[in-house]
């Protein structure tokens, strides 16, 4: 097989979830059907690896200093929503049940796969919660085991500092993961979410 | 979402079977947790569309006018196998069983799909076929329904013009295709395989 193609097919192992076989169907596909794709995604993925980097204050990803969502002068700077990942701040969004602001930690705590308190961005959750401003913590991890360690381990850290903390109420299905749960019943747990 | 987040979701969307789900977690994982793969393979992308083309005589991809294999003085060049794709080819080679050359139609008749005799290269494979030292083609198309009726195609189309034509001996597993199949079964087809 040729070098290029062969890198090609290395390189398309990188993504999460694509094995050998797949990575190599997938450069046959692009260079035979659909070199004009092929280049798209090479552009793509230059600029965003040039572009994008995390918002100042919600730790998002974003082109700017601080994202569209943390710069709207609407939204409730007094409620901060925690989430693990801007997918699941998406889903949030599209319940209209929320009106805040955001905090997205990019993962959750997990001890096995050594993700501790550094690696889900706390320290600067703190400084965010403590900015005199925010009233209330939402904490809206997944309900998985690693989510709902995630939510005690904030929740602690956030109470001994002042700050009053809820959790989405227990709509959610225990085990679910937010990406893959209906509006509505994420509506229905922004609704009900109590004090921890 | 960002602007180049987004552009980057919409062209991982591109790649055969990766759904909208499946491309933002891609997205988020690479900006996440490895850019550095990230701009491995937008590198890599660049630079197969720029080098990769067409063998001239087996029509496989090659950075070459003329691809090592068939570049290759030690091979039998009184046998040309064709197959329908380069992962196929790479499966015969494994078996140690054939020391000919190759022609790869990248692709198989499927009337259903659009995809006709141009699509496959038939021209230049009859012109390959017909350069005076070919003696025999060896049929190693997939037995599928599609595999089969481009073989029968094949076949009766060579053998209008003189020439031995054979096929892959059915140790293959009716429906089975080639790149699936164990290295034995294949061997044992290659040796077996009949004239059509
Ligand atoms: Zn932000
Ligand atoms: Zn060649």
């Amino acid at each position: 097989m040729s070098k290029s193609l062969e890198f090609l097919t290395e390189a398309l192992r990188r993504l999460p979830g694509i094995g050998p076989k797949s990575a190599q169907r997938m450069a046959f596909h692009l260079l035979q059907h659909d070199r004009e794709g092929a280049d798209m995604l090479s552009r793509a993925l230059h600029q965003a690896v040039e572009a994008v980097h995390h918002c100042a204050l919600c730790n998002t990803f974003t082109e700017e200093d601080v994202c569209d969502t943390c710069d709207d002068e609407q939204r409730d700077r007094r409620l901060l929503c925690v989430v693990e990942t801007p997918a699941d701040q998406l889903m949030i969004e599209q319940t209209l049940t929320y009106k805040g602001l955001y905090f997205v930690l990019m993962g959750r705590l997990s001890p096995l796969d050594g993700i501790g308190p550094k690696d889900i961005h706390l320290e600067k959750l703190v400084a965010r919660a403590n900015d005199g401003v925010v009233s209330e913590v939402v904490l809206a991890t997944n309900f998985t085991n690693e989510g709902e360690a995630t939510a005690h381990y904030i929740s602690e850290m956030l109470k001994a500092r002042g700050l009053k903390v809820s959790r989405l109420a227990r709509g959610v299905p225990v085990g679910g993961e937010l990406e893959y749960v209906d509006a509505g019943t994420i509506a229905r747990a922004m609704l009900d979410r109590r004090s921890t």
